[in-house]
């Protein structure tokens, strides 16, 4: 995609030069971050976004402000689906949306789940977006309980064992990928169903940040 | 456990301290395929056994000899537990078994899986012991289908799928590994089940040789 603002006047104070290099910097370090995890050394992506590593610190100080910056658009997305998803009339629909779409979020970019949910010091309005998430979602599986779609016995640790499955099957290229996370959320939907559950194992102890330690 | 073998008088022409080195070795490589995977440094494993790099060359010539050799074990294991699972009066329980079982091997030892499915040129033994479990796998899976307890839409690729998530989910200590991997394989065996089955999207083109990729 053509970058469309760099050669319009600044709007937020950088010259458009600078402009430039700084999306050129995103650019790199969301497919870097996609590719290697949020741990890939800020050399690599200086190099990816065809910048020095000064430039690059110059713009982004920390590692923390590089990844919430790459990842904010994504982070708005992900909350809106969860509006969105809470929205819905029918919770256990609202509910099989959300997880459906979160599988092929990260299916299209591991590295966005990852940066998500890695606690980044002194990045609070992160952390706030995502404690906020974490709430919306947990009600939304109380509220399709209640409307009797979702089974009883279901954990708020099986939405981080469902996300850590959908982070194994999501190894290949990107069409390949999809295919496979829609395959395995549909499996697993079925699975959640209240209509067809039968007893399970013990829960696993797995906090949704494990997905971070990926 | 302690080497109960390694003083006894030599049975395969070893003596009693090469035999020792032997099995520090095979011991020292399944630990650290089972943490990094199967192209850990040969240096890391002799390292980690307390030998020196050119002992363990002496003893395993090829990184091949050193995977079969280090896992032959598990792959009886695993090949006595599709044998299992065929000889059972029930299908469905013979396959429920066998998935059960298989993911706990992977989640007691990631890398065991990896080896069994890597190709190793030169290893004839392995690739026909591997060869032999996919077909008794495939077989068992069209007795499950023709008993009526396996869905008709389960495509051979959905082992891979399954494998992989219980890659992903299989990530912390054994304990844990195992309790993630239980509840794992409870969901999707009942997702497998003929009579709960509802429309599912396509199937992802996943070869079980995808595993050893991981």
């Amino acid at each position: 995609m053509p970058d469309q603002t760099s050669h319009k006047p600044s709007v937020d104070g950088l010259r458009a030069d600078a402009r430039e290099n700084r999306d050129r910097i995103l650019r790199a370090a969301r497919d870097a971050f996609g590719v290697q995890g949020i741990d890939v050394p800020v050399a690599a992506i200086a190099r990816r976004a065809g910048v020095g590593v000064a430039t690059l610190y110059r713009r982004f100080p920390t590692r923390a402000s590089l990844v919430t910056e790459a990842f904010a658009e994504e982070l708005r997305h992900c909350v809106s689906v969860l509006d969105d998803g809470l929205a819905d009339p029918d919770p256990w629909r609202g509910f099989c949306t959300v997880i459906e779409k979160v599988c092929l979020m990260q299916a299209a970019d591991r590295g966005f789940t990852q940066a998500f949910l890695t606690e980044f010091p002194g990045q609070a309005e992160f952390a706030l977006e995502r404690a906020r998430a974490e709430e919306n979602l947990a009600l939304l599986v109380q509220r399709a309980k209640d409307a009797g779609g979702l089974r009883e016995d279901f954990e708020p640790s099986d939405v981080t064992l469902l996300l850590l499955a959908n982070c194994g099957v999501t190894v290949g290229s990107g069409e390949e990928a999809a295919t496979a996370s829609r395959r395995l959320a549909a499996y697993l939907l079925q699975a959640f169903r209240a209509e067809t559950a039968t007893a399970l194992p013990a829960p696993a102890r797995l906090d949704l940040r494990r997905i971070g330690e990926q």
